[in-house]
């Protein structure tokens, strides 16, 4: 089986798609994820332009890669400088990446009209820049912009600018679509031309202004090419890079190249929804392979088929790529799955009890209302046992007031006041916190924590706002979706309100609740057992 | 030139989309903007299968269609029934439509599994069915289901359904890849197999399910087909049909083939988005050609190129799509944006200015803290504008306060008290709201719109929060982008904190501070006319 390298470039070239911003934490998380799922090369930015990518490779040496190589990205020396000199390559070195990429200018309009300089003095810039870094034992790829475009005007100086690359020691020459406008066969004619023509191996990065990223890839893997470099989801400038979560199966299921390692591609979905989550941008239903529609089915004649055979309406098997079937306007998909939660918990759960069918409407209802309970699997459960009868009352709540502040120009301060009782015994008690729910989220523990001690362990890992309809802006409703851990677990609840400290609350409340019942059944379990 | 006939299905397959539901109302509106864009067919919808669909063919009767022939889909006849006999195409007749489109298996393996019958008389129920149909005076379209997966199964029964179908009168004869998994090389190979084989037209129809509908339509079009079935916005089953706003323009702007009318190319962009109004599905941002971002700027380099050339980042000319140019504004545009920015507002810049430089710095150091201007160009635009000496300072704030309170098992309640200054006249006010951030806002403007009325048109439309580091969850840095309109425009504006209502009054404070200074000019505008 032929391998194909995949070129993960996410963390660069997929941070330049409008509305889409890396923390150095985010671009870390990424990475790892990226390489557990076995890419060959992750592109960690271009250390030269701003501190936060030059960060990003400090850290990156510090970790353990299993798969990956770690990229930098830059470009060419600048015209009338020595390579040596240019302080963009010296930050390419400094940066510690075994892997540099650097791309030049392939297209002669582009040499002179936007670079300005010679078309002569173009061709020293990429060999020297090669030589340069090959100097300074780095695995060198260079990116030939504009291949593509600049082959059709001028394919004598194109071919020259990759040659001049080759025989600088590039490692692995990249024909770039940089504007994303090629056709499929124009791919496949110039690539195969310059597989023939040079020795060093050959690779694609396209872009997809066209809607035809995926094809054209796939066109360059066809003729030849070894390497692809795309992004995940498909994010970057304009219309995006080639999406390797729809390219990575294309080419493996279909074309039988391996991209990933064996028992890798099983986790596509997952790896895509996650770096989703950090970039902040949900996947759209719709996307081939990893999408949540993406094996769902609506028509009539369609679902009759597959309940007859899967194969019929469906190009793959959804599990290869760690997506599942779904089948639209089903409730008793709804059942089963109350079903084999609340049997999961040991609850006693009949498909006949009336009960299921109550909870199942009152989640229905929730639902209709914004609650989700994806990755608030403790707000379910506490949800569940409630309704089977178990209802804990840890505490009853006098009141809680908040205070925030502003005087002139300094920042806000926040305070929060509690009354609750726990059984006979009131607690009144007051906290301050980073912000408002920062402070209810310190008054509750110190309220609570000497009934609970549980509560020392734990602490929130993470805080979701969003916002569920944009049209009535601060009036709207928000879901707060909170993760909680101790040393042994985490936990997600939710809470839902036109008042993000009400949602907040709710959130808060659920997690309490959830250690709380966790910790009483620990309890149980162990007074239970022979002494 | 020659022509492909372009056959809409947004109203009928593209229903099939998960979360798409149009109304009769809806399709008729649809279908007349499809006509003013001047696609060949509208394909309506299955009058067989519900009255709503029969509803539209009923009100379609009476409209004028100035480019488009109306057709109604439905299948071939039932296993064991006369065609004549048949309901479904007896409703296709009383549809009034002048063309109908039926689709009959071509995939043996579909006969037998899913429709459960001879491979023989499936034969009948295409030569039967379409000879019935042309009897009536039909134009007749043949949608030869499953046929590259069926031809790939079976070549010589695929081939002998559609020359089945030929025979009995069919005007068009269009291979559909259903299951939307074949590969461009294959469609290409197979089309031009069939196109060589058949005298009737040659049309195609293919799924999105491995991203690669817009290049098999081409690899279509390529082999010598001449229709191509498709949707708007790539609506349909799963991952959707081919999204005919990527494939119209491929095919017209680079292959130079004629789709639409003179002229009507500049509409798509429009169409796009009202056909994505009705729908309630907002277009993308990436998504090509029509997208707002397909021809959004982000990268330095590129804004800097396309101030020399536009040619030298932009595939086609945004207007030829009836889309346009914008440059973003971000960390990795570096001066090109800034200053770009800058001469859009009329402010004195110059490249080699110190200023500018600084504004840089500021505007990177921002964003190292997490802000960010894209969607937040307002905020933008009043930092450019401070910069560049503009310092208004309408207001000086005293203090805020907030009171969140909750009693019991009520919901928590919001109030805000505001103390400032105008001038030398103290205001002191309260308002309450529905949570905090829209308690301030309310005081806020009870505070100021007797001096600033253009304030009692503004209002917020959108409020969207982000946690920038879950790690420190309700400590976290959150980033608020709040959006406000008045009649004319919109605007959107960021702020950042730890605490959440501080990043919201930031955000307040510059959605103000843009309405005021633009109001400010606008005055200053009218006083300078002569009278």
């Amino acid at each position: 089986m032929d391998r194909v390298f995949i070129y993960d470039t996410t963390l660069r070239d997929g941070t330049q798609g409008e509305g889409i911003s890396l923390s150095v934490e985010d671009k870390v998380k990424i990475a790892a994820r990226l390489d557990q799922l076995g890419v060959a090369y992750i592109e960690g930015g271009w250390p030269g332009s701003n501190p936060k990518d030059m960060e990003f490779f400090q850290r990156a040496q510090q970790m353990t890669w299993k798969h990956a190589k770690i990229a930098a990205f830059g470009s060419t020396c600048r015209p009338g400088i020595e390579a040596c000199d240019d302080t963009n390559l010296r930050a390419l070195i400094e940066s510690g990446a075994p892997v540099v990429t650097i791309f030049g200018k392939s297209w002669d309009f582009h040499v002179t009209a936007a670079l300005r300089t010679t078309l002569e003095e173009n061709l020293r810039l990429v060999h020297d820049s090669i030589t340069f870094l090959k100097n300074q034992g780095r695995e060198v790829i260079f990116d030939a912009e504009h291949f593509y475009d600049g082959y059709k005007g001028n394919p004598e100086y194109a071919k020259e600018v990759v040659m001049t690359a080759e025989k600088a020691g590039a490692d692995w020459i990249v024909l770039c679509d940089t504007n994303g406008g090629t056709l499929p066969h124009d791919i496949l004619s110039i690539t195969q031309e310059m597989v023939f023509t040079l020795r060093a191996p050959v690779g694609v990065h396209v872009h997809n202004d066209g809607d035809l990223a995926v094809a054209n890839s796939i066109m360059g893997v066809m003729a030849g090419a070894r390497q692809v470099q795309g992004t995940m989801n498909g994010y970057g400038e304009r219309c995006g890079n080639v999406n390797l979560c729809s390219l990575i199966p294309n080419l493996q299921l279909k074309m039988k190249m391996e991209c990933l390692p064996e028992g890798k591609l099983q986790t596509l979905t997952d790896t895509a929804h996650f770096v989703g989550e950090i970039a902040n941008m949900p996947l759209r239903n719709e996307m081939p392979f990893v999408g949540h529609s993406a094996f769902a089915h609506k028509g009539g004649i369609h679902v009759s088929a597959l309940m007859k055979d899967p194969g019929t309406y469906e190009h793959i098997q959804p599990e290869t790529v760690g997506n599942h079937r779904r089948v639209l306007v089903s409730e008793l998909s709804g059942m089963s799955n109350v079903v084999y939660k609340a049997k999961e918990l040991g609850l006693d759960v009949n498909r006949q009890n009336a009960d299921t069918k109550q909870i199942i409407e009152q989640i229905k209802n929730l639902e209709h209302q914004g609650f989700q309970f994806e990755g608030a699997e403790a707000s379910f459960e506490v949800l569940l046992r409630r309704a089977f009868g178990e209802d804990p009352v840890p505490f009853v709540l006098d009141s809680i007031r908040l205070i925030i502040e502003k005087r002139s120009d300094a920042d806000f301060t926040s305070e929060a006041m509690i009354k609750l009782r726990v059984g006979d015994q009131v607690v009144h008690t007051a906290a301050e916190g980073n912000g408002p729910v920062n402070a209810v989220d310190n008054a509750l523990r110190k309220a609570l924590v000497s009934h609970y001690p549980f509560l020392a362990e734990c602490h929130l890992t993470d805080y979701k706002v969003r916002v569920l309809d944009g049209k009535d802006a601060t009036e709207a409703k928000v879901r707060v979706l909170i993760e909680t851990r101790d040393s042994h677990d985490a936990w997600g609840t939710v809470g839902v309100s036109t008042n993000i400290i009400e949602a907040s609350w709710q959130a808060l409340m659920d997690s309490f609740l959830y250690g709380y019942m966790r910790e009483r059944a620990r309890v149980q379990m162990e007074s239970s057992q022979p002494a």
